[in-house]
C-alpha cells in the first residue's frame, strides 16, 4: 500500500491562493496520506509585535522560552487548527497533532554544544511511534503534524518540519511504499541563472551547489532530509511546486 | 462502564501548584476519562500586549477576528499542548483536540441577534461525534479538549468549555455512567457570608442566588450546564475543589 507524506511551509501557508489549491489537491489524493506543516510569516510577525527578537542559524530558528511559546501558539495552535478546519470543510476528517499528542513524536532537546539552539527537539531512532498515527489512518482520518514535539520530561520543543516529514517517511517505510513530497512555491532546485529546475539532484551536485553558496538557508535541511530519506529506502522524494499534481 | 469528564479553567491552569496537583490526581484515575480545559490569564495578557481590547458579557467573551486568533493560539495551542506534554511526562498518553479535529465537535456560529458575540460556536443536538473520541479511549488514549470548535464551513469558533464538557457528558451518557466534574479552586458554591459550600444545589436555590446577584460571571454557564446535564440523565455533577479526590 502507498502512503503519501506532504510537507508544506511558509511559501504555501502564507498565500491563501496557493494554500487553497494545495488543500484541494491534497483532498483529491485517495491514498493514505499525512500532512506535515511548518510555519510562515505569522510567528515572526507576532514576535515583532511582542518585541521578541528572532534569531536564525542555517535556516533554523534559535528558540528561547518566549520564542517557544510563540512557536507553539502559532504552529500547533493557529496554523494547525486552521488547516484542520479547512480540510474538515472539504470533507476530509483531519486530526491536528503535535508530537506530544499520542506520544507520536518524542524528541531529545538538542545538545547546547557547539551552538545552543534553545528549545529545539532532535529526532532520534526511536522518536516516531507509528502505532497511533497508523490507527488514525486505518480509521480514515488524516494526521496533520505541526512542527512541535516534546521530550520525555514533557518539555515542548520546536522541531524542523522537514525533519519530521522525513522521520515519518522512514518510520512508515516498512509498512508502505512511501512518497515524500516537499511542496513549495518554486518549481524545484534550479542552477544559478536558470529558472528550469533540475530534473534530478544527486548528492554530489548538492554538495557542489552548497559549496558555491547556491543552496542556502531553509533549503539545506530540506535537501539533506530528502537525500537521507532516499538513502534509507524511501521510494521517491519530490521537491517543488509541480509535485502537487498527483 | 464509567466515564469521568473533568473540566478545568483558569483557576487551575494559572497556578502551577494547583495544576500539578490536579494532573497527578487526573492521572491516578484508572477509569475512562476526558479532560476539557478553558482558558486562563494568558489570552487576556496576550490581548493586552497586542493592543486587542477584551469584551465580556455574562462571563462569555465577545470574539472578534483578532480575539479569535488569540483564543485559538492560546487555548488550542499553548495551553492544550502544555497539558498534553505534562500528561505525557506522567505516562498518560493524551491527545489534544479542538472540535475541528476528527470533526469531533462541530458547532454553529451564534446568531448575531440580540447581541453579536462574534466568532462564538454554539453546541447543537448533533454537534458531538462520539465515534472518534470513543475510539481514542478504546485505544487507551486520553482526549484533551480545548474550547475551540469549527462550523461546517471550516470557520474556527470560540466555544465555552463548560458547555463542551456538558455536551460531551450528554453525548456519552448512553454508553457510560458519566460523572461530570467542574474542578476549580473554590470548595464549591457558597452562600453569601459563608465559606462552607452547599452540599447540594437545586435549580430553585440557583435561581434565587442568581436573582440576588450572588451567582455571577463565569459561574452562570457552569451551573446552568450542570443543572442541564443532571436533567438530561448524567449520573452526578461536582462543582468544586474536593471533586479532584476520586
Amino acid at each position: 500500500m502507498r502512503l503519501q507524506i506532504f510537507k508544506i511551509g511558509g511559501n504555501v501557508i502564507d498565500s491563501p491562493v496557493v494554500l487553497n489549491a494545495f488543500l484541494d489537491t491534497f483532498c483529491s489524493c485517495r491514498e493514505r496520506k499525512i500532512l506535515v506543516h511548518g510555519g510562515g510569516k505569522l510567528a515572526g510577525e507576532l514576535a515583532g509585535e511582542l518585541g521578541v527578537p528572532v534569531h536564525m542559524h542555517q535556516g533554523r530558528r534559535i528558540t528561547d522560552a518566549p520564542t517557544l511559546r510563540i512557536a507553539v501558539m502559532v504552529y500547533a495552535g493557529w496554523i494547525n487548527k486552521s488547516l484542520v478546519a479547512a480540510l474538515s470543510a472539504r470533507g476530509c476528517r483531519a486530526v491536528g497533532l503535535s508530537g506530544a499528542d499520542g506520544c507520536s513524536v518524542i524528541t531529545r532537546k538538542r545538545d547546547p554544544e557547539p551552538l545552543d539552539f534553545g528549545f529545539v527537539g532532535d529526532i532520534t531512532q526511536s522518536s516516531v511511534d507509528v502505532l497511533f498515527t497508523e490507527r488514525l489512518m486505518e480509521d480514515g482520518l488524516v494526521p496533520v503534524f505541526s512542527p512541535i514535539t516534546c521530550d520525555p520530561s514533557g518539555q515542548l520543543l520546536n522541531t524542523n518540519a522537514d525533519t519530521i516529514a522525513s522521520a515519518l517517511s522512514m518510520a512508515f517505510k516498512t509498512k508502505y511504499a512511501v512518497s515524500l513530497r516537499y511542496v513549495f512555491d518554486k518549481e524545484g532546485v534550479c542552477c544559478p541563472g536558470s529558472d528550469e529546475p533540475l530534473p534530478l539532484l544527486s548528492r554530489a551536485q548538492y554538495e557542489k551547489l552548497c559549496g558555491e553558496g547556491v543552496v542556502t538557508g531553509g533549503m539545506i535541511p530540506k535537501i539533506e532530509n530528502a537525500l537521507k530519506a532516499l538513502s534509507m529506502g524511501i521510494e521517491e522524494v519530490y521537491i517543488g511546486k509541480t509535485c502537487i499534481q498527483l
